[in-house]
């Protein structure tokens, strides 16, 4: 009683790509948010630094040198800003 | 010989806060990157959706609920975003 399925299920994975600003940069955004945070009432707020984060659905057997590679040269600049992937 | 220090060290923590588009919110950036990541010759691209990480340096002693109030009110707009704390 057990039916065959015709298509076969692809693994997918979830991989988050950390671009933040380096840390010899000036980041302005941070800065206001900073400033925001304290008269929000959040005393002893030190420095903030925003950055942007990609979640990306990919293949289980995707290759890491390729993901390394994506995060290199279309989601950051690396003249200003370092990533980091989390799977 | 020990010198005493008149300064008490304030321990901080450093906080993520990951604001996100809700999946059921239109993510065209995220769009844009998917289609440069295949493009690239990231086979198999699914899902790509793009948000905002905030890095926060706090003191220690800072209450739980002061740090969602800050995300739900200053950091994420809720209408259309999702937010998560990282410690």
């Amino acid at each position: 009683m057990f039916e065959s399925i015709g298509n076969e299920t692809l693994r997918t994975m979830k991989i988050l790509v950390n671009v933040m600003p380096k840390p010899s940069v000036l980041d302005p955004q941070g800065a206001a948010a900073a400033e925001a945070l304290k008269h929000l009432g959040l005393a002893g707020v030190g420095r903030v630094r925003i950055g942007k984060v990609v979640e990306i659905e990919l293949p289980d057997n995707t290759e890491e040198s390729e993901i390394h590679r994506a995060a290199r040269e279309l989601l950051s600049n690396p003249v200003i800003e370092d990533y980091s992937i989390t799977k």
